[in-house]
């Protein structure tokens, strides 16, 4: 057996982290952290310590760790199949069966499902799709994206420039100039405090319609958004404002891409966002709920609008010619087959809906009055907890304060797992979907110690 | 059990495959093939048909189907912990030690490795990357990226860029402003036929050295090359070129990227393209050969030359912005050290070169003389027939007459699998390195019966 000290060196002299301090980590400034095992909400790591993780990986474990019955799907495709090419027709029984199963799930105008790896390609093949659209509708210069500032829809050079949040633009030149952003739907942030809610939804579709006003309506093909802002801080939309900015998109025929990467498959209580919140989506950005992580697959949701327009291209250009070697991977599609299976016998769109807001209640009953929380909000079971150095001013904190990492980090050592959202301090929980009552109350507890410890 | 009609018809309903025709796939013009398993070089289907897989899927199930080894690898990975992320110093033993044997095997001047899914985006990595480097560097102009035409290197919306196949562009619109291709080191298709091999690598040269000259050496980031070419019709540089180019590119600082997704891990019969060509490169991309397709998992191969100014990057800039939900995916990090570790042990590399060698010589023997065949070609375990309508004059058959996919179509009545390449008139025979010389010859003689069927 290696030794920790062993696995510590190996790798530190040769793996590099995503979304790591390269230099820190080399010089062995920051911790090696191995990860053994997990159970329903819990990991386990190699120095014995067992953590309650409530950010479900990167909330994606939503059925929770350690499921005999997507293990058990996951090797009996290895053993019959691990791996055939989807290209010209080729599948298998796992893949046409997830395809079916997804669209079953699906809102109602939606046909046909590309599968991917994870979020970031998904909304690359969307962005793709989406410019053949328009050139086969002979509409060549209708091909720019609008996104929202505080949007999170990948970390490649087009999906990372459809994030709205500076550590994925800084020093990699983005975002491309195809791609626009508008304010985000943060009510809590408005600049103008006196705006009510109502108000403030009519200011941001008055930002985005002078967005599209600036760039001309015949250059903008699509808009892509969260149903709820998810690494941006997980904010849920101010009242009304889903209707509101497809009233705009659809005046100047501009496509709305749901990326539901975070919300597909139950995380809001209900299967999708785009369902929640009544979206008439085009295109729906599926990963993360599709396997629960236990195999990297994402997918691309093409509704009936759009596909028959992609039937048209094919038929005037022959074969699409886009393709991963992976897509439609059998691993991940037995891993999807059985955790949809899953997600449905365990109820867990149910739980994440009734257990979601238990939790988020008791989150605010515990910290909600404290002088330095400024919001705490959700939806289905996503709770965020977000710190201000004011309350009265909603003055918020010197980012070198950290006092976002500051709260992780005190959570931690009550061997509770929150995330410190990455631009402004914003502690957020996305717990797996099967999060019981005692274990919401655990969560709750620490928070609550642990903005004590940090914050008074 | 599902009717093989029940698939098929959830199938055309519902799944959105890679590279087809969508309308006629739709309409049930064009089959559905349901693949069951498979065993070494072979892959079974649903009606029962057992096929000699000469393709190794897309080129990328080196140590052939059914390897327990690796079956065991995946289920026992799947059974101790599916996933956990990768972010800010996580890992698993797994990826940890799959990172240490993929740097002992890399050339001798690469540092770290950066996992990801696929080979697409281990290259969209790659060029984020090398853009921030020359942003750390302080020289913010030098952006740009040259390929080559006929090179492939992915289907996304840089990746599909840098691709220089027309069907990856068509309605695409791409490539994106910033890649500039230069012409495909490809000697039997060149303009001048009275030139020499030298004097063509001397022509592939100065073509480069004008494109620099054009656009501006301090525009010029990388450059971007498989050893072998591959989609683009499996073809081996001529003497000295590799040498050459590097030449050029050194005394203009330009990067160079090895796109050896799928060169790597011993197709060439070396370990890795890089070595058996002398090239120094940068960044190396992996995948395909990384896992024999198992599960899905790419990389980014980093050298000690870049490293550095990651490092500084991180030191001047805090962690770095870049990642994937499932970078390093247990899975596929368990699937790796399996799959590296039988092929050392089934002495893989060794037979892809002297089983590649026998393969490709009975190749030439069997149909090199026919009137119709003007190449017979390859490198290690890779071997392509190019197809002439005049062997004299070297003229191509019209496109139109789809002589390639007609070849295709008469090995695969022959029960054997080779690639009708996308961009001419070549049948690609990439087989798993395992091929046995009863297996090689099987090809063979199919390959010669399809030719004399299709072209007399």
């Amino acid at each position: 057996m290696l030794t920790n000290d062993q696995l510590s060196q190996w790798d530190r002299e040769n793996f590099f982290h995503p979304s790591t301090h390269l230099a820190q980590h080399a010089r062995g400034e920051t911790p090696t952290r191995v990860i053994t095992g997990g159970e329903g909400v819990f990991i386990e790591d190699r120095d014995g310590n067992r953590l309650l993780d409530a950010f479900a990986g990167l909330y994606c474990v939503n059925v929770g760790y350690g499921r005999t019955e997507i293990q058990e799907a996951i090797a009996a495709q290895a053993k019959e199949l691990a791996y055939y090419h989807a290209y010209v027709g080729h599948g298998t029984e796992a893949s046409i069966t997830l395809s079916k199963m997804v669209l079953d799930r699906a809102p109602k105008n939606m046909s046909k499902v590309y599968f991917g790896l994870g979020g970031s390609d998904a909304n690359e093949t969307n962005i793709k799709l989406v410019w053949y659209y328009n050139n086969i509708l002979g509409r060549p210069e209708k091909k720019k994206i609008l996104s929202r500032w505080r949007g999170y829809h990948g970390s490649g050079l087009m999906t990372g420039s459809l994030t709205g949040l500076e550590v994925f633009h800084k020093k990699f030149d983005l975002p491309l100039p195809m791609v626009k952003h508008t304010i985000a739907p943060d009510y809590f942030r408005r600049e103008d405090r006196s705006q009510s809610e109502a108000q403030f939804v009519a200011h941001c579709v008055s930002e985005l319609e002078a967005l599209i006003e600036r760039e001309g309506p015949d250059t903008i093909a699509a808009f892509i958004g969260e149903p709820v802002l998810g690494t941006g801080g997980l904010v849920p939309p101010p009242a009304g404002y889903w209707e509101a900015i497809q009233t705009v998109l659809k005046k100047h025929d501009i496509l709305m891409i749901a990326d539901e990467v975070v919300t597909g498959f139950g995380r809001l209580g209900t299967m999708f966002g785009s369902d929640h919140y009544g979206i008439e989506s085009d295109i729906i950005t599926i990963a993360k709920g599709l396997t629960s992580a236990y195999a990297p697959l994402s997918g691309s949701i093409i509704s009936d609008k759009v596909w028959k327009v992609l039937e048209q291209g094919t038929d005037e250009n022959g074969a699409i010619g886009h393709g991963w070697t992976y897509s439609a991977h059998p691993i991940g599609a037995a891993a999807g087959v059985a955790n949809l299976k899953l997600i449905d016998s365990m109820g867990l769109v149910e739980n994440a809906g009734t257990m979601g807001s238990y939790f988020r209640e008791a989150m605010r009953d515990a910290v909600g009055d404290h002088a330095h929380v400024g919001d705490v909000r959700g939806e289905g079971m996503l709770c965020a907890v977000e710190l201000v150095e004011d309350k009265t001013d909603r003055a918020f904190y010197d980012p070198s304060k950290k006092i976002g990492p500051q709260l992780a980090a005190a959570l931690l050592k009550r061997k509770v797992i929150g995330r410190a959202m990455p631009q402004a301090d914003i502690i957020g929980f996305a717990p797996p979907l099967c999060l019981s009552k005692s274990e919401a109350d655990t969560v709750v507890a620490a928070m609550a110690e642990a903005v004590r410890e940090v914050l008074g």
